[in-house]
């Protein structure tokens, strides 16, 4: 009989020890530098909205199926947010007078969802949205696919390591209304049907195609184009293009931004045209890293005035997944530079002013709640990475002095208690590895 | 009728907008910084939480009246975190095995309560969490003494602003024992009227204490030992005193961190020895800020191994009205150092690349999605907070130019492409504001 309470975190969520914890804000750090030096300026909102938000766009699987939902003692229907996307649109509509428009934001919740957990997919997972609102201009999906390109050299990955695989839901229509011959009301279902189609096997996507109603004919005229990848683009009538902010794109200097493909479809409903996915490149591995896309209507559910967005979430299972694979997951840091070790109880204070002292020059100092012996309390300053310690003995003490010794080389010195402000920074210095 | 959905967050719950969000991460960053300058490691923890910790030690009007809870579609019974310390004692158990003792950890969780809002008050608030696991050493409660004000001094307030009272549920079981001649099992319903002390009018207490069971001698007695302050130890027995590891520290060099005061409780059960709160001392607005304490037996709910803790928790809503009473809240950031304008769509690649260079030296920049009167830029530009514009004009451009313009001053210059990241990086340093 166990009378404890589990240790566990609730199933598919997660502790982050800090470790762990330090790789991932070295990793998001970076990002977010990256993302505030194209101007983006971070918000945040509640992770608890009301139900109906995501009852009227959304996924349906999402609403359906992955939903975590409550009613408060007040009795409102309350979920907790799948996905930023409609939160930051109803805050845009809130304040949308006292907005100066175009504006980027940024944010970095945590979204709930009710999966399965296996690889890749938990129930609670932290994801970057970055999105441009109140523009149409084609200069926001490339600002868009640039910051993505920078974020993703940020981090470490070579255009070598991943592709940005773009479409656009209108000129996917288009293809399939003329080159398919699909009508209107089958765009739905074999959008649907496109977004698996490189999770399902073909004899299950002919199967389904055929319950849409496409004939076999259609079937390989859908294959054929979705294979063809940007030459598909070359038999669509003109007018079709022109519609499409993408095929503008892929006619500028910008085109090296991306890669055109069929094949990306997105499973939001909100997606009015341009949609991307980055997808690792590695072929044992090649799975969606993220992706985003541009919803013209979303703003319009709280608001009439029409305030047209773009663009994406980036989660962290799959990314840091990825830094993993790739060898590029950055080192811990350690818990502290420096450790003030007093050789006995009565010199705790004493060693409590040296950290101190230390701390005030950007330091990260500890110094140990018990006496233990001076050599047990070195090395653990060595096991947790600190580079120097300082030992206060009552002797020095007395005469004004203090020792310093280097982890790496061993060496130590006594010096007066005023300079060991600068001696330890200069060894610290002396010691930082160039950044890579 | 109102076809829209409602725009405002759920009640209770706050959108922040980036200028806002800029100036709570400068709050919280300075926070952060000076809490790792003490070797505390960041860590972090699922919202949802099983429904059973906080039901077993938690403060039971938490659990009775303000817990959100649910049932996922597994049918566990799950809670909103409403406070990150059973999150943390689960998360040291799980891992007591593999950690080095004692640990300083801290986290910034968001936590739930189904609170009436006010001032004050909200349903989803953040709170940054330090702790010290593993050791019963004073050391311990002096560290966290020190961490407190070093904290409030790195966002500004001055000792003579606040004040750091604190009190020891084992003095005050003696001072209740031996001085009020109150017995044990009244301990926890007099400790529970002290809580409520500085809040209710006199008769209402002298009825409570009445309630418990207090004769009116004993009721004398209390409001006079509440009221002595410091004074009222000396009237303890010297093996009451003994008990305390407070008692210690006001007998210590340390004695000046805090003000000793019988009043201070805390609300939550699992506190046992050392209890705190930093209280405003304005006399209008005289009120809690944060608190904490020690916890000897939190973590053994989850498991066998006895580790005890001692920290507190500071909460959003409370430390950014006090900063904004007191007139200590930094300025958000502008959105944008430099934006570079293109005079013309096509020169819009030739602004961007310019933007990318300026990026890449650590600026903030951004360039306009549409072309429009280069007069309305400047001015939007202006007001954004950049201090440089970058202009790009097409003779200028063609023949390896650019025009850089000082916003503060007015001044502008032509200056050749290479030389751009230069000048501006310098016009800026020049306009740095001094740090306060």
């Amino acid at each position: 009989m166990n009378r404890y309470l589990p240790t566990s975190p609730y199933r598919g969520t997660r502790d982050f020890l800090p470790p762990e914890m330090s790789v991932r804000q070295q990793v998001f750090g970076r990002l977010y530098e990256v993302i505030e030096s194209y101007g983006f300026g971070r918000y945040d909102g509640p992770i608890l909205e009301s139900l109906e938000i995501y009852e009227t766009k959304s996924s349906q699987e999402i609403v359906d199926r992955q939903l975590y939902t409550l009613t408060d003692r007040g009795g409102r229907r309350l979920a907790l947010r799948p996905e930023m996307t409609p939160s930051v649109a109803r805050i845009i509509a809130a304040n949308a007078n006292r907005l100066q428009f175009p504006v980027r934001w940024y944010s970095h919740p945590n979204c709930h969802r009710y999966e399965r957990p296996q690889r890749g997919r938990v129930r609670e997972h932290w994801q970057i949205n970055a999105d441009i609102f109140g523009s149409e201009s084609i200069n926001c999906e490339i600002e868009i696919f640039e910051l993505v390109h920078d974020m993703m050299a940020a981090i470490g990955a070579t255009r070598e390591m991943y592709v940005l695989r773009t479409n656009d839901r209108v000129l996917l229509g288009g293809i399939l209304t003329t080159i398919v011959g699909i009508t209107p009301d089958q765009l739905r279902g074999v959008s649907a049907l496109i977004d698996r189609w490189e999770k399902y096997p073909r004899e299950k996507l002919v199967t389904d195609a055929t319950e849409i109603g496409l004939t076999e004919n259609q079937f390989t005229r859908l294959e054929i184009a979705l294979k063809s990848g940007e030459n598909v683009l070359g038999e669509l009538p003109s007018d079709v293009r022109q519609q499409s902010q993408l095929a503008r794109i892929l006619d500028s200097t910008a085109r090296d931004l991306v890669t055109f493909d069929p094949l990306i479809v997105r499973g939001f409903d909100y997606y009015t045209s341009t949609v991307f996915e980055v997808f690792d490149r590695d072929p044992v591995n090649s799975r969606s890293l993220f992706g985003g896309g541009r919803y013209s209507d979303l703003v319009g559910l709280f608001s009439d005035q029409p305030i047209p967005g773009i663009g994406f979430g980036m989660g962290d299972v799959t990314l840091l997944d990825f830094l993993e694979s790739r060898g590029l997951l950055p080192k811990p840091r350690p818990e502290a530079d420096v450790v003030v070790i007093p050789i006995q109880q009565d010199l705790q204070s004493a060693a409590r002013a040296i950290a101190q002292r230390l701390r005030h020059t950007g330091l990260r100092v500890t110094t140990p709640f018990e006496t233990r012996k001076l050599g047990k309390e070195i090395s653990r300053a060595d096991k947790v990475g600190a580079r120097v310690v300082v030992i206060i003995g009552a002797d020095d003490w007395k005469s004004g002095q203090v020792v310093v010794r280097h982890l790496t080389t061993g060496e130590q010195q006594t010096t007066p208690q005023e300079a060991v402000p600068d001696i330890v920074n200069r060894l610290i210095d002396d010691q930082r590895p160039t950044e890579c």
